[in-house]
């Protein structure tokens, strides 16, 4: 298959690039840094430069059998402004951008985050970041009151919500879209994690026995990818180890 | 490797069986029927009767490297017991009477359905179900006026919650437990759901396009119990072709 892959260089997506190019597909990835393997092509693109986008669009060709959209920033002190460009507007911008290019029956994937759980409990806000564009950013930011923390936290409820919407219209254009989501996975950026996150991401990690392998985030977005999920469509897979099950059953008296 | 299967028969299950085989692993059926093909074993078992259960258990030799509880009864009128009896009592029961015949790193796969997906909105009916017997499930039909659509629901809803209610105790053993719930399945029984939930599940599958294949359901309870989605544990995977993607989009005024 010829798979696409935004942010083939490093952590997750550096392993879903390793896995797919062991299998015999062919990958193309669009990272702002270039692969240093298991990659067929790269093409140079910035998720939070609309013209960068623009011009690795054009540098595209398909057909594409899978998207897998992988590329993001972690919470960090003073991003705000382009965790959510890139994370969310740079991520839909070349989503859309990029359907044209798949084929009958194509996979799409997107990376969103455990952190991202609770977006029906911020359904307004998840809402207005979907109603934005990216020009509208900085007003979006002073009007909401996002540091870089929530910001990350919006960006992935955004990825999440958006996924689950456009599961019609996604089946009636022959193509399925799906979300995972990841938590504290070995990566080089589980420290911006930890430092987001705290003592709450501490425990989890404790409670699981160790954080997540990237290839273990890996194995499920090829699954995903792959015409063996077929008939999952506009779901949202949590891979944490059972972090967020150990959680819900204390917050829900259910223990086992 | 060495996997223990519930109702392998037909349906889901037998598609498991032959998915499992095809892949040269070792499959043990566990049904109240003889499986025609793909099993390496059949050990006869009626889960709405505890000594056969216990017979089971007894003639079933491990280790095991995956347990797929996959039997289960369809809502069909005048059959609430069983149901409750079959889907929920007697999968526990088996499911508690195996764990020591697993391999360290095993995983355990249930199959729930989509109708269980109001787990959470019957959270208190559900923790009464958990909380009672196979002896009692008279007096809790009773007490609950349980009729055979609600006892289809609840015993899924029951599937959903125990499976997440004991990712601790699983990772604890060295186990992992997932659920699968799937909508509206092309097999011998779609009848009886079509029956039971009448034109919102017509309204659904008009919309996924048509049902799912019973294979699309193996493949995905066939990566659950493989190593691949190692670091998945307590979760729900909903396999639908987007219908419950598409109704909640609705239900929450997120169109795409």
């Amino acid at each position: 298959m010829r798979i696409a892959l935004t942010g083939g260089s490093t952590g997750i997506g550096a392993e879903v690039a390793k896995k797919l190019t062991a299998q015999g597909h062919h990958v193309t990835a669009f990272d702002i840094s270039e692969p240093s393997e298991n990659v067929a092509r790269w093409i140079k693109t910035d998720l939070n430069d609309p013209s960068s986008i623009a011009i690795a669009l054009t540098m595209a060709e398909g057909p594409f059998d899978a998207l897998i959209n992988n590329a993001g920033l972690p919470p960090r002190e003073g991003l705000e402004k382009v965790i959510l460009g890139v994370n969310f507007f740079g991520f839909r911008s070349f989503l859309e951008g990029f359907l044209d290019k798949l084929s009958e029956g194509a996979s799409i994937v997107n990376v969103a985050s455990r952190a991202g759980a609770q977006w029906r409990e911020n359904l307004d806000e998840v809402k207005a970041l979907l109603a934005s564009s990216a020009e509208e950013v900085s007003g979006f930011i002073e009007k909401h009151e996002i540091e870089h923390v929530r910001a990350y936290n919006l960006s992935k409820e955004a990825v999440i919500a958006y996924t689950m919407s456009q599961t019609e219209a996604m089946v009636a254009r022959g193509l399925r879209m799906n979300s995972v989501s990841p938590a504290a996975v070995s990566t080089g950026i589980l420290d911006d994690f930890k430092a987001a996150f705290g003592a709450k991401a501490a425990n989890a990690i404790a409670r699981a026995g160790r954080p997540g392998h990237p290839q273990e985030i890996a194995d499920v977005i090829v699954f995903l990818a792959s015409t063996e999920s077929a008939w999952i469509k506009g779901q949202d897979i949590v891979i944490d180890g059972g972090m967020s099950a150990m959680g819900m059953s204390d917050a829900l008296g259910l223990n086992g």
